[in-house]
């Protein structure tokens, strides 16, 4: 359970104290990673199933890599896109998968709402590992942990989310989860990718300046472009793109607070949304955000898998 | 061993004994898998591999956790079919793998007795996971499982098998294994698909008209209907098969015992063999199938790699 | 560490110390292969991550079997070829597989180098799982565990290696290794498929004449003939090859002396390279290779991984 919840379906629903749950567990989670023996038993004769609708070699070894630093069993079932054509057919499939007796079922899927509906009917806990354009909690609490490590605390801090914000999942999550814990949002790209209103969510300005909405943030989270959309008369060309929506070393010398760190939730597309020099940079936090997403992952796994707060530092304890 | 046998090819040469000692065993892995903590040590330091020369992610998934839970180690090999052209060519690819000293080797193949021509060049036991048109032992076995579970026997019982029973390799291995537990097989679909004269087989009547074949059965396995046969001249359309040989809710009220029980192998052609209602409804044990998948498969495993019946309760204690 | 490398990109900078090094560890994987619990804790906690660029299940599963004989967390990361057009982009990939913690990463790769890119970029321990026409160490390690098992020793045999030299791995690491053991080795092949000058790299001889290559060896390495180079302007069809280069019973009788042992690293062409009576003869040693490569694939990975020499008796015995 995370607080009241047995399935983490997205960052909406869940309190500050909730995701202060995560992201504490997540921190002796890091510590066993950090380990030169990183195995714990927590989770031993756990089953943990990934069932991904979309491919993602990066999330899914990362849940995969948790399973197994916790002593879980970990089972991929990739599926291809072609045999999911009615939800009643995704029913079909995790209900296929729940007899089979995992404890969590961590879902991929390309429709928003597709962990949701499995939640639905089946008994194990439910992790949404990205749904369509809906939410991809792991990742929002793996970069409200990245911005904690890194900034100490996200109270009375501001952080900028540029780019193709409508059709972002993470950004959804992010915004879901940052103003709970204190942090001012702006968010930022061309008028055709910001949903119109979501300023009325609460905890979230709207921007269509670059310069105005980094100068003075604390962090930046830089969204991947998707190739896709290119070419889509509503938005702009990559070159065009990168030239009013990209950060490269110029534009982060001059309007950059020297304390501002840079997000990415990977990967990136260099040139493009990020020049090489500051994906490298000194500002990046962008390879801490991989790692610090096992130790989320370790503690969301373990938090629905059965374990409870009180049993962490003891498990942490015995490797 | 499986009473004498040191591969699991079909279930047309196991004994009645043979067959009663994998499902008694099957209960005990049923109650390990019940746990809250799904892992037992008898299997650790062996070896499953899963040879698929067929896309399955059910089946393979099931023998995966199967391993798994016994503390064996599992490894997947996927060969595409077009590396697989000559027979020649599939043992070269057993024997290599062999080399590497797998306990158990798991074969599924869209060639019938693939299995058994891998077992003869290899050391190590092989098991069918099914074999094109041949067998499909371990869902043989998991349908008796489940009957005798649901039915309590399946002594004096009767059992329809409804569909495409030519191209079928789960009616098969039914076949083969239920007159031997003591059941009544009725074998019902178009003349097309129901082989001349395999009545000679014993232990079964042939039928063309449904109701007379699931009235007064107490189990009807409704076979996957193949969409590829569909469209072939010799066999009728969608619409067609379903209002003939499909099974919905008003034929099943009308026509089933009360008690009467309904499998399906998986995954289901809703709305073409089984109405949704019939495959969610009360009588449906198509989920109770899936379970005990993993159990039968653990007994096969235990038994093949190593195991013996003496050493099964002190394994299943040893949590 | 294999001598002082932190590495095993290739054999060329390996010195006879660390090849024996490796060789030796590996007699003593090899016995613990040889158990009916083939299970050891020695890499217990560590986490080994395949990165396969090019499709290879059979070498994949060698190092996965590998690590999971030793208890090491091993995770499949099998990336398409379009994902991986600019160098950059590979980098990027095995950084952030990197920021998850893994202890060693076995790379394979189209590109000769870029496990050596790789390497210059993550602090994790690198294998080069074989990279382009550059080398395949740990097949070129696993052909001298072969010829050291069946010859008892390298120093002063003969190896006759037959085939497109210049496009193969194999044949690259095995020169790199062998002569430091005190083989001479022969090249023979085509002159098209022989490098100019390859003789000046020291310890090898260039035939182009089969008979004259094997008469005398004390084993001969026949490589797989690669089909798409088959149609090539430069290069004999099939069955040219099969009759100048190839090796049938008659031929391996008049020619090769009686203990003259013959290796391929697989997947054999079958009546190309090596007639079918040849390839499972009494001379033929290729599935000792295939077993011998999980015995030298785990020493590679306990060494890298943090094991040190003097802990292997050790953990051997801790079974």
């Amino acid at each position: 359970m995370i607080g009241r919840h047995r399935h983490l379906l997205g960052l909406e629903g869940l309190s500050r104290e909730e995701i202060l749950q995560v992201l504490d567990l997540a921190t002796s989670m890091k510590e066993v990673l950090a380990r030169p023996l990183k195995k714990v038993p927590s989770l031993r004769g756990k089953l943990v199933v990934n069932l991904f609708f979309e491919a993602s070699t990066r999330t899914r070894s990362s849940f995969e890599i948790a399973s197994k630093v916790l002593s879980a069993d970990a089972v991929n079932w990739t599926a291809s896109a072609s045999s999911v054509t009615k939800g009643e057919t995704l029913v079909d499939t995790a209900r296929n998968l729940e007899a089979m007796r995992p404890d969590v079922l961590v879902i991929r899927h390309a429709a928003g709402g597709a962990p949701q509906l499995v939640s639905e009917h089946v008994a194990c806990a439910v992790v949404s590992a990205g749904d369509g354009a809906h939410e991809h909690p792991s990742q929002g609490l793996l970069d409200c942990f990245t911005l904690r490590e890194k900034l100490g605390t996200l109270e009375g801090k501001t952080v900028a989310i540029v780019g193709d914000v409508s059709h972002s999942r993470v950004a959804r999550s992010d915004l879901h989860a940052m103003p709970k814990l204190g942090a001012k949002v702006r968010l930022c790209g061309p008028p055709t990718m910001i949903p119109q209103g979501i300023e009325r969510l609460g905890g979230c300005t709207v921007h269509h300046d670059l310069r105005e909405a980094v100068e003075g943030a604390d962090a930046v989270v830089m969204l991947r472009i998707q190739h896709e959309r290119i070419g889509d008369p509503l938005i702009p060309g990559t070159r065009e793109y990168s030239k009013l929506w990209g950060l490269n070393a110029r534009k982060a010398a001059e309007w950059l607070t020297p304390g501002c760190v840079i997000l990415h939730p990977g990967p990136i597309n260099r040139g493009v949304e990020l020049s090489p020099e500051v994906a490298d940079g000194p500002r990046s936090v962008i390879l801490d955000q991989v790692q610090n997403g096992v130790a989320v992952r370790m503690a969301i796994l373990y938090l629905l898998a059965g374990g409870s707060p009180a049993e962490v530092s003891a498990a942490g304890a015995r490797s």
